[in-house]
């Protein structure tokens, strides 16, 4: 109708991605395993604007993160042109990351938020640097973050609770803890050791970044550059290899949070992680624990850690935080190397299966201090479910096999109260919509209440070997 | 560490939403209910780019929407940065609309895609405009294309089929037609009134944008432009208004596809359209129907119509195709005021309720043209599900409760192939990974076939109300 411009080929811009049905289906077969285990884990989720003001990102790490960003900038504000013409810098900014917003957003409602806050979003962020595999310019990126402690402060649990999602998702997917493993160090520990070996106070962000491109750069090169900044990388680095005190200077001995890391995972997924000092990452903001899930030894699938003073810094009160990020484009790849990707039918099944109930199916508690050590076992337990004899004795087993589970993953909480009265703890569960009230009642039993009707349903075992398991009751009556 | 700024407060952008657990949950009820919708239609989920080269917008719109952008730049590339500063203008643009996109993914492949491609796809959009209730700077958006039409080339039947998505996405949300009806007309008859009625060809874009805004702007402004524009509103008024070409310049004398929407949606939903000559719908690119979901006669609530040479625009082949979209911000309005979103527990179930299957679950055929009318009535049925009789019963229904239907939707399909010849119709459906095939034979009985197991059920009635009906039976072995 009227003007006809000529046909014209425009591609989509560098570093970005048309997702055909195909591409789109595997694309969701991974969001949907990242909604599983974040909902399972008792993550709520939550959304954020796709772009920012610019300033929000350059608070935190100056004007030099402006051109690792996408800028942007209403073509209708004339004030905003005239800005951008006058200064080459844009008003807003589309978002690199979530932590900001994330920080933003809490502290904008703390008052009015349950402590701790456990959430998670999965959504488009943008950098502006050259694609390469595993990195576009345009990706998804999943986040996880517990904002705040339970009642005793204790943070390192917290820290224990992100590896634990990070492993239900990796073996939710079939990855295997020889395929992926949790790499962790603290950003204290490497900071005293840091200060201990020549390097003072004003340098120690500068060698922090320095050690975070140590396997990206040749030796020599590091050598010449940690010489300049003062660190004996000698000393150091058998300061720190180990993660234990070995020197004294902490005045501890141990490797900072394996003992929450035991308690909330479990013995037996001590194999999911290991200390490993030339973990730091880049960003400045870490404060304590700090993270990498590497796959084959090499590449980062995950990364993450504890920021204690971000929420002050966006206008809140002071609140300890962590959390973690993991980004599509490398774990596609990842299950694409190892086979762990369905296609076809099977892919349309996958997608297709019933999501986590939103609504915690289980809420474990117990009245007795002394059984703290079982809960976290029987949560565990539950959230990553059981799989069938028939799956586990099958030779080419697939994650997405309809009869991979005899109990499937629930979504299963805890509360975060300091109170040991169950009638407490069972306001708590009332109050978070749970359906299952399950109180662990010495070494072997639970009593198990369905919150919707109030009826007692009697004990049950919380050995997931037994006949009478709870989560194979909880399974029976949510079919 | 190091350097501490300041702690401050950073709001999110004017016109975007930090969206907490619940209002991210009220938004996941939306989004799933157009997965849903779409699904169970037979349309396959794609994605592009959240930015895109603005000239894709320029293209087809020229420089004047530069103005209604969020425009775009690498903060790393000089050359973006001095182009911003010497003209104003970003190489990039937030995408305010899904439609060019889709164009150019179309045109990009169009030779391996199945023909009509029936895609959807739900994303963040932003407009660089003042934002006021039902409008945001950001906000999501469900857009359902069919690209293509069947091999008859029968592009009506095909805009009858997104109207049947719509009223399936309304009714599954519980709005009735008395409260959203979609308000139809036809560009062809339109223009053509225009130009029989005073305007010349020059003008008519100019003319329909007039016609656009006439609800908004106030008579005497209408009809003053209307003169300068040559048009006898009068005239063109009643020539129009019914839909019929009262007046014999078509050269026919029905509303344009009525017959094709009574075929596909049946008699029974006649009452959620109409003929409605003050919908023409401001963009340019459309050609033929255009409609608007209009929410208690005021407020557009979705919006769309036919594009028959856009993809060629896009240096694809002249592909006709057709399409439409829908905003979460009015939509979540509406049933906000109707009483239609849930919240506490029962919000959380609606949310994590099973998804359509991926897989299309029951795939409609007849090797007989006569039967024709009762395969598009069959996947009607199929489409929309069967209301349980306790929940029909009940006074204060609600969408969202447990027990609402007897047969839930399903994920139903059609053959557009031209062949009459039933296994080739049976290798369309395998191609697309169907699990029963459904052929009619005869007026009321109809044959189903396991296709994973290549097994015959034997005959079913194709009757929802019988008790042998088909629907039923699939529904029984799906469960």
């Amino acid at each position: 109708m009227g003007n006809s411009p000529k046909p014209q080929k425009i591609n989509a811009p560098k570093g970005t991605r048309d997702l055909y049905p195909e591409d789109l289906l595997r694309q969701r077969y991974i969001t949907n395993a990242w909604r599983d285990a974040s909902i399972n884990c008792g993550f709520e989720e939550i959304a954020g604007p796709t772009f920012e003001s610019t300033e929000l990102y350059s608070v935190k790490s100056g004007d030099g993160i402006l051109s690792e960003l996408f800028q942007a900038f209403s073509g209708k504000s004339e004030k905003e042109i005239e800005q951008v013409q006058s200064t080459g810098q844009a008003p807003y900014a589309l978002r690199p990351e979530f932590t900001p917003t994330l920080a933003r957003m809490y502290a904008a409602k703390s008052k009015e938020l349950p402590k701790p806050c456990k959430w998670f979003t999965a959504g488009p962020y943008f950098r502006a640097e050259r694609p390469q595999r595993g990195r576009l310019r345009e990706f998804l990126q999943w986040n996880c973050d517990i904002i705040g402690t339970n009642s005793d402060g204790h943070g390192e649990t917290m820290d224990a609770e992100l590896f634990g999602v990070v492993v239900d998702l990796f073996r939710s997917l079939g990855i295997t803890h020889n395929q992926v493993r949790l790499h962790f160090t603290d950003r204290r520990f490497i900071v005293r050791a840091l200060l201990k070996y020549g390097v003072v106070e004003d340098k120690v962000v500068q060698t922090l970044n320095l050690l975070d491109m140590r396997g990206k750069i040749n030796e020599h090169e590091f050598n010449t550059q940690a010489l300049t900044l003062g660190l004996d990388v000698e000393s150091f680095d058998k300061a720190v290899s180990e993660g234990h005190d070995t020197e004294g200077f902490l005045g501890a001995n141990s490797i900072f949070f394996t003992d929450e890391l035991e308690d909330v995972l479990g013995e037996e997924d001590s194999k999911w992680y290991r200390w490993d000092s030339s973990v730091v990452r880049g960003l400045a903001y870490y404060t304590g624990t700090v993270f990498e899930a590497i796959a084959d030894g090499e590449r980062a699938v995950a990364g993450g850690g504890r920021y204690d003073n971000l929420i002050e810094l966006f206008g809140g009160p002071p609140t300890p935080a962590c959390g973690f990020g993991m980004g599509d484009v490398v774990l596609g790849n990842l299950l694409d190397d190892k086979g762990l990707m369905p296609t076809g039918a099977q892919l349309m099944d996958a997608v297709a299966k019933p999501q986590a109930s939103i609504r915690p199916i289980a809420f474990v508690v117990t009245g007795d201090e002394s059984s703290d050590a079982l809960v976290h076992t029987l949560v565990a337990n539950l959230r990553r479910g059981i799989e069938s004899q028939s799956y586990q004795s099958r030779g080419d087993r697939k994650p997405w096999d309809r009869d991979r589970y005899a109990v499937a993953p629930m979504h299963t909480r805890i509360s975060y109260k300091s109170t040991r009265k169950v009638n407490k703890l069972h306001d708590d569960a009332k109050k978070q919509h749970a359906r299952f009230f399950v109180e662990i009642k010495g070494l072997d039993q639970a009593e198990l209440t369905n919150m919707d009707t109030r009826e007692s349903l009697g004990e049950f075992s919380i050995d997931p070997t037994a006949a009478n398991y709870v989560g194979k009751k909880i399974a029976e009556l949510t079919s």
